[in-house]
């Protein structure tokens, strides 16, 4: 049977993804699109490559106007999520596109965000230790921050296989300026990105480090986690290139590490890992909900070299919200996603 | 007195920044030029952007062209330079861009190149440590790797002050695709580059590894120096831009480390340290002879992680040619050089 | 039923996208694959974004390999589709990407292409006038020029109503690389590229015009059909952008002119006409079967301006030749094709 | 001897061209720099490229503080040069980079402007026929909006040679969202501009359109001049490529119509016309005071052909107000500028 679904922040960047990846779904309806300043204007106004949903109007972003759906995806600016908790108390399912319910230590959400701590929802990553089963039957799920389920995602299985050291990790990310948002600032202007890397919050300010170390904590880190991250803006509308390199273990072989990863994913239509030399490109999971993973081992640095290629708006974020919502909803989980990337 | 110059690989991206640059360059007449397979046609059939250098025609690049010349420009395909040098015995000044006269060891040359070892020339970065001093009077020169350049500028002034452990380095490059030469390749296309963020030679075999490793030993390097690298073309022509981490040094203070760059480019006119918190855009360097640094200390990462944007064709290959010319002809360093980026 | 479907060119961009689009296609089976110099290699290694396709090896362009098959589909450079044409008459339906069967004119097969004339298939763009009814139960079908249909959907409706007159038609289009194919050419390198916008084929050589004149005189066009046609490359990946002009016809109001595209597409799911004041982006049409159409008058100029947004490698080639497969085999006609575009 | 000069809007784009090539400029000083809502900020700030201004700090823009300078360059939205004209009478030399005192006709600057009239100022376009005459000894300067300028230097040959029939021109540009300024606006963020191509002011509303017609009528013209103009964002930081196309005028020959080209830039080292066959890339230019033309007569079109390649910033903006002040001083007219292009 099929579910209705409101989108809130339907004209941003991360409601725009969940609505195209909606709209591509047999299951659902999209009954109600709501938005903040813009509230009255065609969605399409906004989300002009939504040509199949030009019929929707925006309407305000209010607890009555998203009460009454089957499913709720928040697609808000941070801190803005909590306040819609309780009035949607009785919504079956909601789903968070933003940080709110990401986070399960108050200690690491003041450290990096501040304000208000809100509980923790299932975390909307299936393939990480644990993540399916806590999305089975979820009503309340937090969509992952891209940048860290991408790391996440690259450095897990060699964390819970224990071939990595995971206390000096160092993740070095391309990313486009899609995963900023669509926010009016100078630094995101086309002028200031195109034909320019752009390096941002440098040296552990970024707010998804205390995510990744949640993800490898869970994940079975044993000691500390640590990790220098440092993301750099690159002229692409969209994607992620992650370079993730953690210690190799003491004594395991080349072969245990290649393990670590075939197996952890082998059964993931998501998340795959190329053969041995290979690597990938982020124009190869453009549009698609594919996480893939590229894999050296560098004796000589006496390090493990992990190259991940997601799009950050539907792996990093409305993919993984949508795949979350499949297994809450005990749907096939790949239904409305497709694996295949848009490329060249 | 100008001096009479000849650039062999005319019509490739090397060959044609260093005649831009030598076109502004008021010491100069840039005599002769030379490509393989194009030479007969009009120089500016293969570089329609040097306005000023149209009366030129690309002849032959064999020693008796290039013979007879003050400095002699070599921009070839590596391990083609070599063949020149014996010809060239009576030219006062060579520089190569190429890699053919960078390695001191033969083994690292073995391991990464192969074929026939060249004796090392002067190299061609005078901000490391020592680098000044033996390009003064030169009369070969080996200009730098652009990654490799950028990393060890990056992380010399560390080394050198001993505030960083050099056994390991983690480096992740965004790099613009002229950095790989005008070939034809698939992996070069603009079809294959825009839009999406592409990583090569990762694991440890990317040839500019031991030269890095060479320049860290020289500023000082005690015990191992290993460097886990990898580059990742994105959708820029020119531009470099290092995230290069070490660990902290046992000890030693924030202070201590920020007070190691600012100390080693005090005095550099082309490689500049900025304040805290401010970190380098490639686009703030294109076409200039600079380098730019930011540096941040992560104590919970227990890192120094150093951002670097450069030019790969200027400050890269082609500034840190004329800039050691410079110094070897006795020149104000800066002639014909700015440390001004076109931006936006 | 489901049928089977042999695809040519399969190592290539438009046979990729092809590809991809079946791959979403309920009612066919890619059973075979074909390549000319990468035969024997898994399709994946040149065409790693489709995931879903691991499984296929490319085999031989032979006629022996292509038989047998529901759908053949050949994406192969100019001249060569008529050679598979006599090995192929047992095949219930071809559909050729290629230029072979698109020109109803030997004189102007002459004048542009040169070589062997093939004799004109049914034109894969439903929409034209005489379009669909044409391909109801073809067994021969031409793929379009993606640039020529483009201009073609954006003027056909002014030309059928007598709106605009023909004999001084003004094309400039922005044009990504892929449209130029997986050739290994300098001025498609991405250092090339990147940062700058390209002419090529300027003053009337590019062999798409004969196939826009063709179209606009099966359109209805009266006397002279001539157009000024001109391609810029652009750094984007994929995408057209046709700004099409033609003057104003004697007397007609800007009502008559907007009704003309308003009702010639009132019914299309493909091709919309935005509202006045409103005009497309390719990053509106990206992975879509989409043409969005933005249509002015200026009475100063005395022209129709339409402004025509398409994916190159959808509905310019690869979508329209699957939209064309389900009229010619009587499925519904938007079977496995989107309107939605990836953006941003 | 050195003028001393201020320029003021120099945390914007225009402001900050212009002060990169002061910068290279042997016979100023950049005394002061002025911002409006930045004053009290280093300059380096808003522009981290102009690493030889380190030393400067904005200052407000008033009156006073631009008074008492040789040279003052206004580089402000349009509409706001007006005020300071009557404040800065005392000043030997004002050159403005906005549009308030390029129009003569009160009715072209009502229709496409609106507000306060200015009267017109000696118009920075050296090339156009009467150009250079009326900026030798000028004290007031319009520097010319980048399009316009473009697509005067296109035609102005055409028209004043009487080879082209100026009532129907046709331009389409592509250009780099530079020329918008540093604008908080979404349709300019990197994110919808990377990968798409984004037609605006469709339908001859651009602000440029009339100062075209005015370049136009002044070389020459006679009965209607008609531009259908349209521009067309894509993704590069700077440039414009405009391909503008004219009817033939009756009876003229082809060698005509090249003449008229190549004799009126002769001895331009500015303007340079390309042999026959060869069309102009914006790569070319970047950075470097150059319009490159192509030009094609294509006869089944009845049109001429012109693509001209220009930065925006340097020819379309900053380097012609440079130019035109060593006109006005009587300085070697290229003094500070190059022809040559940052490439690839």
């Amino acid at each position: 049977m099929t579910s209705s679904v409101a989108v809130s922040g339907a004209s941003g960047y991360a409601g725009g993804e969940i609505l195209r990846l909606l709209a591509a779904h047999p299951e659902v309806e999209i009954r109600t699109v709501t938005a903040h300043s813009s509230a009255g204007e065609p969605l399409i106004a906004h989300q002009p490559h939504l040509r199949s949903l030009r019929h929707l109007t925006l309407q305000p972003t209010t607890p009555e106007v998203l009460a009454g759906h089957d499913v709720v995806f928040l697609a808000l600016p941070h801190g803005q999520s909590g306040q819609y908790t309780d009035a949607l108390q009785d919504a079956p399912l909601v789903i968070d596109a933003g940080a709110d319910h990401r986070l399960t230590s108050p200690d690491a959400w003041d450290a990096f965000y501040g304000g208000t701590f809100h509980e923790p929802w299932a975390y909307g990553v299936p393939e990480l230790p644990g993540g399916r089963a806590a999305l089975v039957g979820a009503t309340r799920i937090a969509a992952p921050g891209c940048n860290a389920s991408t790391v996440s995602l690259s450095l897990a299985p060699g964390v819970a296989a224990g071939v990595i050291d995971s206390s000096d990790i160092v993740a070095v990310l391309a990313v486009g300026p899609s995963g900023a948002g669509k926010s009016l600032k100078t630094n995101l202007l086309a002028a200031e990105i195109l034909g320019s890397a752009n390096p941002y919050a440098v040296g552990g300010t970024h707010r998804h480090i205390p995510e990744i170390r949640q993800a490898l904590v869970a994940a079975g880190a044993t000691g500390d986690v640590r990790i220098s991250f440092t993301p750099v803006l690159v002229p692409m509308a969209r994607g992620i290139l992650a370079t993730s390199t953690a210690p190799i273990a003491n004594g395991v072989t080349d072969a245990q590490i290649r393990d670590a990863w075939e197996q952890a994913y082998a059964d993931e239509p998501f998340v795959q890992v190329l053969p041995e030399g290979h690597f990938p490109r982020t124009a190869d999971v453009l549009g698609a909900n594919t996480a893939l993973i590229g894999l050296a081992v560098d004796r000589a640095a006496n390090r493990v070299v992990v190259v991940t290629a997601v799009d950050n708006l539907v792996k990093g974020t409305a993919g993984a919200a949508i795949q979350s919502m499949n297994i809450a909803l005990g749907l096939p989980e790949a239904t409305g996603l497709t694996v295949n990337g848009v490329a060249p």
